[in-house]
């Protein structure tokens, strides 16, 4: 069987997840690493493949099926996306909401320059929290859709916690409150906003003689980041900050709870992810999706897509009829 | 707005959930109700809808969009489902998970007939449930899937309960083992079986001056329903059962734990479903892939489907814009 080629763009943590992903789907095989930096500083894990700069990726066109964007949404993702998507078939995962529906015309106009096919804002949130609550509201269009973030480690507020003068390192976990699941689950909380449902959990290694109540102080009321939620600082030695929090777990839960009927049955639908590594996880729904890209694509398909536009037999190496045989 | 024209075939607990739905979704309209049964026993829910007889079915070629057939897998719908979509769309339910690929073969051979399209298998497990599996599998190649059911009511056991000698009246619900729920939520538990996953919860009304003891021995050993599982039964007076076990709760999940990178990082995905009332339930799930069927049908696709290959946008009432801007 002919491998799916997939080429990889920027090697940070997503990146190395995908090339780790791509190791336990056989079907599918890694051409080649992009990045901005000097390949020569880049150490891939695959024998074989080569790291190439970004400038020579043209060079790459017919010989790779499907480009894996690893970029940020922040600054990457946005002019990134459309720029390969003119040239590669794409997969990104663009995560910042607000602004998909313009990413998603960009991605759309640069794969009609390229005849290619781009699904972006992949991943777990977007992408397989989106599916829930698009599921959840279609079986239950009477109810309510609940997203809670967490237990997980937040980049944003850990860089923040580490600007604290006084800091020496630091981490910060997005945490849901039992609480506020529990009347998520009940059907109740229409009114419940982010900062009611999760609370902030830090831990902190000070500079030596530093005042930690100050830390704390600076922490619990810096605003935008912390002020208006409930937060815990617990300080910690650098050796067990290496030794208990160098991974970066995260998950959530999307719950749509509704009812039917004209007594009011009610009804709940729960999904819930636990990662040991975030990056990782993501990247393997990234991979799951090329594969989907891929087959879409060799169907004559091209344009901008989304989770919501892709049906779920595309995404597994099974033949339908195994699909229906084993799994339905 | 052109509403989509709904027929049900079938008027149980599931047609009924199924007429229910339809008044929680704007965009479609009930047209017909088909049943064997004689069309003025029938009281149906809907006010201006007529109860039909199935010999009149025919009539109404061109006046329905989509027929739900709401019949059961072991007789009905294995004859009903290609005999109606030779003339219809149609969504059913059929469940019998090893006779799904040759239902699937005489359902997509009718459609050839009448150039028609049909989605079937379509509930919570198989359906829901399915999807959930498929994903799993596909975003965490390297793992395992576990299906638990219940905490939800038995029809097929209840009435194995209510045939023993003795017994007035009586429900039994399928129960997940939480030991065994937590085993698989860690990613072992590969050789649990049906059995070690569940226990069976009867609630029993004995008839006056019946040997009670007698009862609860019979209900325990009885092969292939209750002698090789743990299983508990409760005496209860008719009123209770009446006041407590009037519904037909169900519900279930689908665990895929498995592992990414070199590193062996773990995840867990869950997807769980409680339902107070589960034909009114499945019946929700059918009514939005009756959506998907009248829209691909729209397009000129014909043949036979299942949820793996509904892509999830077809399900909702929102358009594609809309799905991006406010569900991804």
């Amino acid at each position: 069987m002919e491998k799916i080629k997939i080429g990889i763009i920027g090697y940070g943590n997503l990146g190395r997840g995908v090339e780790l992903s791509l190791e336990q789907n056989p079907d599918m095989e890694l051409v080649a690493v992009f990045s901005r930096r000097d390949p020569s500083t880049l150490t891939l894990l695959t024998e074989g493949v080569q790291a190439t700069h970004m400038d020579d990726i043209l060079d790459y066109k017919g010989k790779i099926d499907v480009m894996i964007l690893c970029g940020g949404s922040a600054t990457d993702l946005p002019s990134q996306s459309p720029e390969i998507a003119a040239h590669f078939n794409i997969i990104d995962s663009f995560d910042t909401h607000a602004k998909i529906p313009d990413h998603y015309a960009n991605v759309d106009a640069a794969t009609k320059i390229g005849n290619t096919l781009g699904i972006i804002s992949v991943g777990w949130d977007p992408g397989l929290f989106s599916l829930n609550r698009l599921y959840g509201e279609a079986v239950l269009p009477k109810g309510e859709t609940f997203t809670f973030w967490g237990p997980g480690l937040s980049q944003g507020h850990s860089d923040a916690v580490r600007r604290v003068q006084g800091v020496a390192n630091g981490v910060q976990y997005t945490v849901p409150i039992e609480d506020a699941v529990n009347i998520a689950r009940n059907g109740q909380g229409a009114d419940l906003t982010t900062r009611d449902k999760h609370f902030r959990d830090c831990y902190v290694v000070a500079r030596e003689g530093a005042d930690k109540a100050a830390i704390e102080e600076t922490i619990k009321t810096m605003p935008n980041y912390f002020a208006d939620y409930k937060t815990k600082v617990t300080f910690i030695s650098e050796e067990e900050l290496q030794a208990k929090h160098g991974n970066m777990p995260h998950g959530g839960f999307v719950i749509r709870s509704g009812e039917t009927g004209r007594d009011g049955n009610k009804h709940v639908i729960e999904y819930s992810l636990k990662e040991e590594s975030n990056p990782e996880f993501t990247s393997a729904v990234l991979v799951c999706y090329a594969r989907a890209a891929y087959r879409l694509h060799q169907q004559g398909q091209t344009g901008a897509r989304t989770v919501f536009d892709i049906a779920p037999a595309l995404l597994s190496t099974k033949t339908n009829e195994q699909l229906r045989a084993e799994m339905l």
